[in-house]
């Protein structure tokens, strides 16, 4: 059999969106449920490949087939393209298979040359209306398939419009609009050298291939890119009977929602105008009308939309976005598609159409976008204020929230306003650990550098806090206190709006919403939990990040990292004491100092953690991020230590490193200071004593067992010494060596936890902290679809994984497999981590509930292909 | 049947080294031989660790096994251990299955006592003799078995030394004998609270255990550490009977080689003292003769010594190094093993032993240690006048060789002075890429700081440079030109000798031997051609560098690092213009000065190699490595520039990154700066058409292959401009990320070269300059077992590159495969190369002739194994 690249809508049904493309499908799909649809066929997908394989010509099949269409076409509705008594007129659209809304062309209105303008008016009776039409087609025919721009046009219109003192185009006689086309056929011959074609039927190829041409414009290459759309044939062509709005005062175009998409309420909401083409309703050029309106002013057209939508509806299994035209009082659709939505009005409807019975349980969890969850669980701003105001700036939206505040720039300045009872929002170029008060004092944080993975973006989500990142436009002068924009200068004191969502920045202070579960948000989660297999844990550093992960769902600590522990002021001077102790019997001065607060912080957190799990990570991060970097630090830091400036900096100097990442960082630390290790086991230990609860404790950076054995060896030591039993002791594996090595450490291990973040770090080769200077253009060129610190990689470091996890579990079947790097948060990771076996993810409390969402997803993904 | 613990003489032989010992196996295979050897039996090294398994007491059927052995010994001699009449005395030496020279415990004399004291005095009529033994074994086993300090017992002898003033232990009369022993029993009992044991089977397991204990003791295993043995059950323990040297003028004792162990002549060689034990040789209280001095002496005996070596060397195939004792004129043998040689006469022998028809060019080629070599190919200390200098300090021998020059400081007086006709050694606290001419120009390279790995040590090893490194001795202040060691100070101008092969660093000027090629050298080389099966190629950047390589036998380049050739001044000043260039315009405009130096470099290198293989880099290093980091630096270099200071500063600190390892260099500077291949691959191109190599291009730090697509088609774009067709593009796999992904990118390349130094660094997350802080502490507790810079981690890092050669392999078979990083030079790393189904290795020039052995060897190995 022949290849088949033409489809008649009655040929095609909803699922062959492949080939005939999202409008294609649905139009077909809405003939077979016996929806009124103007005629016509689909071109597919493949043919727009074939169009490109073929030197950017379509190939003389796919033109026979087209041929064939049309005269079916013209058959059934009894009209000819071009026809001298009862012409066709066409549209033609593009759709692929993926929505890409308003990247590629159309053309309206093919068909129409000198005679079968003649034979229309005749038909009609509306010659202005038949002109109008014909000027348009010129203008889109040209711009569309020649490539000639529209002011060129646009000029014409405005020249006649001065001259005539006509405000709007509608206001054109008839003679105007005779005058218009033959200028616009001569700015066509102007540019093109030939007359404006009469054969419909080359304008009609033409048009097709055209719009396959669109389908590799700048805006519609970008726009795949953005959204990681790489693996489609092209675009779709579907070629329709025209239907009219606008041919008098019972005629009428409109777009419609099954439920209101904002609050999901269930209500037949939409807008429609009377005598108008589609355009004209989303130009705003007249006001449209309420849908319910229709109810009166055409009762039995109203009903039949009703009925329809309800159909449709039931049918999709979601709310529908429609558009319909209503030509000499009669109903056509021309679309339909799953409407989008606010992620309350999604949580309602879902919920909505589950006690409805049109949906199952995990119909309605698959439907829902994990990510959208996010506005439902930061405070955000007021959507009426938010439209008003004008940001000032726009940088990476990096913590979700909404917070507004009062400038500070130093994080001593936002302890301090804190105190007195202000809102801070602490702006920095960037954040060091150092500041660490500062943030956890202010309502949102604002920096001009640094990434999506920068200090303040990680820790800032770790608190739930608001936070923008990397916004380029601000330049912050710390020293003088004033941030310039542009011409603009701001102040300490100065109010701002930050939007950690949108990534925002305003002016003065806008109003915010507080957050408030609703009902149908708890019944997801609810549902949630009943599906997925997986659990979900939090990293949590202190008790009130565990108590506000417990509130969000979280079943237990997947990692708490034990140096944010440190960086609390007193104890930040005792690590720095410790750090550069001369000797181990110094050490051992301070670390006896230590003890106390270290088991103290731990006592809280295992006090709200109430006999959950709790991983506690031994000390990770080089020991010069302690210390000061900046002279003036250094200089009160000598003070403070009484000893000189000079060798404090000889031994910040002797610390530093080339390349810390790669350093004396994790269980090296461990290794060569001991102590340190005993002193936190031994912490965690006499907590435990008091507080119980299901403690693992986790070696970081292990690469080799015997790595892992010289801690797990001082470990023991120390729960011998508290007369503690059955300890569970693990591993975080994240140097990519550990992978490798997975059987041989698992036979020691009883717990692995992926740190994906290093993991990614040395599997790749990329530093977190300096990829700036080439992801962009890494992501432009297509070297990989997504940055692989928020979504992992999963066919590099994700089969690095899997090796990890298949040699683990030949030795050790039931090793308790987690993750809790960035990607315990991120939707597609999780899904990669559940098909991968894992036992749980990890993940920042606000986290949470989307992972709870997503484990679901994939469990109930994984069912349906397993059936 | 029962476990055997024990085993006689008789039923051993030399290739039971594992459990009786290197010293048991041997005594055993010479009785087999029909040897001369005092009779006994050893004690298996499994016995060893069955008295740790038993809280360190021998269990009871191995002192059953032990008794029975001793009755058969007794039944056969027909003397008994403490014997009133004719007593047995025995010797309880250790003996490991890998030698480990003085650093466990033997006692002689075992089997004295009160009663045997007097029987053996009248068996001998040697009073004197007998005394003197008993007080030394008194000695010896309170030191050994009881711990007793041997101050306590040599105090004693100094006091009536003095008292007598005498001056030697061997003026000792029979009565101060007597008094001593009596005196020795007081300290034995003061410490121990017991009696000195009469019971001589008492001893004897006393004796045994303490032996057993020196496996452990703090020496042996820093000793087990230190050479990486691990993997034994324990010491043997050869108890067997006591002959004497020292029973007058028919007695004798001595060691000697069956060749000449300094030169490799087939002489008889050693030396022997008169009434004397083995002590007195090696003590050096009297000058032993040398041992042709026998003939004459004894002419018999040395009939009989000459026939026995010959017997044994023919029999062990190699130059046997031996103990003997001649006892009332008759000879016996109490130790042989293959003798330690210098390299020059390790390569003589094996040569002369193929000739003699002994060994196999196979066998011949296994007993050369690969490393040796280095001692033929690089200048040496004339050994007498080393003899007579002490070090003042000692570094890491980073590049062999022996140079001697005038102190400088800088580049820059190294480059003069040597334009001067002067030899200079650079002295520096460690050296940066900007030094590169200074240490070109330099005889020899001396750094304080920095390891094996650092860019002094890279440099110089690529160069063939003498270069010790971190000499933490030396204080070097190069601002003041001083360098402080200890007291003494060195000004520049001042003449040093450094030693490379050995780390030392000596005052003023020692006298050089000039490298000399021997004929037996060439006849090695010339057979390892023959077994071979892997290619070498050389690490070469230069024509000089690949000069060099093609005498040593390098058959290619296997990594042209083409950044080195960015370092000399005039490049590295177009180079910082390059990298400083405000757009691309002005980057143009460097590139187009660029491009004709390289091509002259290239057309340079491709002249000297000839049409062999040629494999070109990309430019690799993060650019901010070509930049000046000091102020005044960076003050003259804005001045070149026409810049202001600050801007520069500013554009410095813009490039520099926190991980530059992980950052943006590799093939991300080619993909960011396109221009920057482009002018690379033409200038090769442009070269290749004039001087025909078979070229291969690499593209470095590949993780993706699409990284690798996007500069391959740059590549082909150029290749198309200069019509050049057949081009070999392949990738350097150092990233980890390229290894797991290595079928996909097979499918892409045409070779890999695996870049092992930095695969390294990223599997192990090991930053080489960074490790200095812990990677001691990781060798002495056994975490790795060698540094992995230096030798791959074979299990890891290997691991990797074998599921990297398996995936690739399985879509491409004949893929070429490669390996140019710092391992390329190391024999175990080669080996593990060889047995990976690499096709060549690459490695600095000098490397080159150990890398041709080393392949032999694996070859033959293999074959021996498939045999």
């Amino acid at each position: 059999m022949q290849n088949k690249y033409t489809y008649s809508f009655k040929e095609g049904n909803k699922d062959m969106v492949e080939i005939l493309g999202g409008k294609g499908a649905n139009l077909s799909e809405m003939v077979s449920l016996g929806i009124p649809v103007p005629s016509g066929f689909v071109i597919t997908t493949e043919s727009c490949a074939l169009y490109y394989k073929n030197n950017k010509s379509l190939p003389s099949n796919i033109k026979k087939q087209i041929d064939k269409e049309l005269s079916l076409l013209e058959k059934k509705i009894k009209k000819k393209l071009g026809d001298k008594n009862d012409p066709l007129l066409v549209s033609v659209r593009s759709g692929a298979s993926v929505s890409m809304p308003g990247m590629m062309d159309t053309i309206l209105n093919l068909g129409l040359n000198d005679i079968s303008v003649k034979a229309l008016v005749k038909k009609t009776s509306n010659r202005r209306f038949v002109l109008d039409s014909y000027r348009r087609f010129i203008q889109m025919y040209a711009n569309v398939v020649e490539g000639i721009e529209s002011k060129n046009f646009e000029k014409i219109l405005d020249e006649i419009k001065k001259t005539k003192e006509l405000i709007s185009d509608t206001e054109f006689s008839q003679d105007d609009l005779e005058v218009i086309i033959e200028k616009f056929k001569k700015v066509y011959k102007k540019y093109t050298k030939k007359t404006f074609p009469q054969s419909p039927k080359d304008q009609l190829y033409r048009a097709i291939e055209a719009v396959f041409e669109s389908w590799n414009n700048d805006r519609a290459i970008s726009y795949r890119k953005m959204h990681g759309i790489d693996n489609l044939l092209g675009t779709a062509v579907t070629v329709q009977e025209m239907v009219f709005g606008n041919m008098g005062e019972d005629c009428a175009t409109g777009v419609c929602f099954s439920r209101n998409p904002s609050t999901g309420e269930n209500e037949f909401y939409g807008e429609y105008l009377v005598n108008a083409q589609g355009e004209d309703v989303v130009a705003g050029v007249r006001t449209p009308i309420e849908i319910k309106m229709l109810k009166t002013q055409n009762p039995k057209i109203y009903k039949q939309l009703v009925e329809i939508k309800d159909k449709l509806e039931t049918h999709y299994k979601d709310i529908q976005d429609m558009e319909f035209t209503i030509e000499k009082n009669k109903l056509y659709f021309l679309q339909t598609r799953n409407g989008k939505t606010t992620a309350k009005a999604r949580i309602k409807i879902v919920v909505d159409l589950v006690d409805e019975g049109i949906l199952t349980k995990q119909e309605a969890l698959l439907k829902i976008d994990p990510n959208s969850l996010n506005q439902l669980l930061h405070k955000q701003f007021k959507q009426k204020d938010l439209e008003k105001n004008k940001p000032i700036a726009i940088g990476l939206a990096a913590s979700p929230g909404a917070s507004v505040g009062e400038i500070v720039f130093s994080a001593k300045d936002a302890c301090e306003k804190k105190d007195l009872g202000r809102n801070v929002i602490l702006v920095r170029k960037e954040t060091s650990p150092e500041d660490i008060e500062g943030i956890n004092s202010a309502v949102g944080i604002l920096t001009s550098t640094g990434g999506m993975t920068s200090h303040a973006a990680v820790v800032a989500r770790g608190m739930g806090k608001c936070c923008v990142c990397g916004c380029t436009k601000l330049n912050v002068d710390e020293e003088k206190k004033i941030i310039y924009v542009g011409e603009e200068k701001f102040f300490e004191g100065d109010v701002i709006s930050v939007d950690g969502s949108t990534g925002k920045v305003y002016k003065g202070e806008i109003a915010v919403e507080e957050v408030q579960f609703s009902k149908d948000f708890l019944t997801i989660m609810k549902w949630s939990d009943e599906f997925r297999k997986m659990r979900v844990r939090t990293n949590a550093d202190t008790k009130n990040d565990a108590k506000k992960a417990l509130e969000l769902g979280a079943e237990g600590i997947g990692l708490c990292r034990t140096e944010h522990m440190f960086f609390e002021q007193k104890r930040l001077k005792l690590i720095r004491e410790l750090i550069l102790a001369d000797n181990s019997k110094e050490r051992q001065v301070v670390i006896e100092k230590l003890l106390p607060l270290q088991t103290k912080d731990f006592l809280d957190l295992f006090d709200v953690m109430k006999g959950l799990s709790v991983n506690v990570r031994l000390l990770d991060p080089p020991l010069h991020e302690f210390l000061p970097t900046e002279d003036n630090e250094i200089k009160k830091l000598a003070k403070q230590l009484n000893v000189t400036q000079n060798k404090l900096k000889q031994k910040i100097l002797n610390l530093s490193e080339v390349n810390p990442m790669l350093g004396h960082r994790g269980c090296r630390l461990g290794i060569t200071y001991p102590e340190i290790t005993k002193m936190q086991v031994r912490a965690m230990l006499k907590a435990l004593k008091e507080k119980k609860c299901n403690l693992e404790i986790m070696v970081p950076l292990v690469g080799s067992v015997e790595e892992f054995k010289n801690q797990k060896e001082i470990i023991l030591e120390i729960a011998r010494e508290q007369k503690i039993n059955n300890l569970k002791i693990g591993v975080m594996i994240e140097v990519p060596r550990a992978g490798i090595k997975a059987d041989e450490i698992a036979l020691e291990a009883e717990f692995f936890s992926f740190g994906t973040n290093d993991l990614t770090q040395m599997t790749l080769g990329f530093s977190r902290d300096d990829i700036g200077k080439f992801i962009q253009e890494y992501l432009d060129k297509g070297i990989y679809k997504a940055d692989p610190f928020v979504s992992l990689d999963q066919t590099g470091v994700g089969e690095l994984i899997k090796i990890a996890v298949d040699k683990a579990k030949k030795v050790k079947q039931n090793i308790k497999l987690g993750i809790c790097g960035e990607h315990g948060g991120d939707p597609s990771s999780i899904e990669f981590f559940h098909n991968t076996g894992l036992d749980y993810v990890s993940c920042s409390p606000f986290r949470v509930p989307i992972a709870r969402l997503v484990c679901a997803q994939a469990t109930i993904k994984q069912n349906l292909q397993l059936a």
